[in-house]
């Protein structure tokens, strides 16, 4: 299952080398992952934050292949790339055209509102239950 | 009552101008308040914010005269422009060497933690007289 | 002649308050601007920047009505306020649905590669007469 | 060889989870690449982008293992991980107090101004033996 979020480049995202600043990649793997929970879960990251759940981020990882400038229209596939009762990994392809630019990588454990770690699978099940059956297909 | 705080130009700060890009200064300024918070009021804005008040932005100017340049040290002299039961302003001057490159202006009205406008004198004398005193001298 | 942008609020444009930061405007109104420049001049700022012609930040104003937050989908609605041979003025109007939360106001001189100020009638006529005609209807 | 850097967390470094946003570590790298730089090699990074040899980032990976938080006082330990005639590598380790809150990875080719992968031995001995030998020690 994968999902594409398109990504128009800002000024500000630029720095003095005249290309989009390394930093501003992970801000778009969330804006991806933001889309992707949305359209393929069915469920907002909001909601998830007000059942009492949230996924910080625990590693990241980025490879830069090509830099990307202002105005380019950029397009990001996300996948899940594993899933366990405790946490879950994304995968971000960026795309030029038809030119892949970046890959990056996310993990995510799933914690409560006191940034302590859970069992999805016993702490929410529904909600376990609608992300594990989006992983499998 | 005029505080100074030095801050050295970050390169991600930057864009493809090769300048400093315009949304940084109010970063800036915020860090120059923090600075002024601490050192002038002897309180943390951290600690503001335990004791349930919090300073939100809802005015913000700024006169860009010159640019700043990657690892420029650049200094803020922060000051309070006007202080009343409901609110207060400050001013921001950041200079390069001698010379005056930006000016900025900020108004905070005092809230409670439901973002509720509060009269700071009768919500927490103790505070406002803290404020106050150093707004007048 | 007004254009209108839709912003979706990135979870890292938050910050502790729970609200968007409030240096995070000024980037939206230049993607508003780009947006504008792209769809009511019919020329990309990239192609001004090519022409030798870059339009800097000189004035900054932002009043801060309600606050925006994580995925909310706003709309800035933009419009020339003043132009004349040397620079031109800008006013966004953010909205959430039909409150408005925010105005913004920006003022840009024209100036060359070295940041010299420039007649832009007379250094580029047709790009003059584009932008200017666009301004008066 | 390793170098410090503090840092003060920022307010608009924080999101809406009350804590730094992972985005922002990148950028703190960066601040204490630049320092390492500076007082390890003797020359600032704006001197060696003047020489016509820049280093952009390939590779990143971060690994977070506590939050940082508002008004934060952190120390990032920076060291070079690795050296060739075209690439550097850097590490660090980011402090609270005497915790280990972050490590951080990133690798840099060397590269002219147009972004052509350059031998840095070939393109500039002396920077080379500049930072070889600091490697080295």
């Amino acid at each position: 299952m994968c999902f594409k979020t398109n990504i128009k480049v800002r000024y500000q995202e630029t720095d003095k080398m005249g290309v989009v600043h390394h930093s501003v990649y992970p801000i778009w793997y969330e804006e991806a992952r933001t889309n992707f929970i949305k359209q393929v879960f069915k469920i907002s990251y909001s909601d998830i934050e007000d059942r009492g759940i949230m996924l910080p981020l625990s590693e990241l990882s980025s490879k830069y292949i090509r830099p990307a400038l202002y105005e380019d229209i950029l397009t990001v596939e996300t996948y899940i790339k594993n899933m366990t009762n405790v946490k879950i990994e994304f995968e971000y392809k960026v795309y030029k055209e038809k030119n892949l630019i970046n890959i990056g990588h996310t993990v995510h454990p799933f914690v409560d509102k006191n940034f302590k770690l859970i069992n999805l699978k016993k702490f929410d099940l529904e909600l376990y239950n609608l992300i594990n059956s989006n992983y499998k297909n």
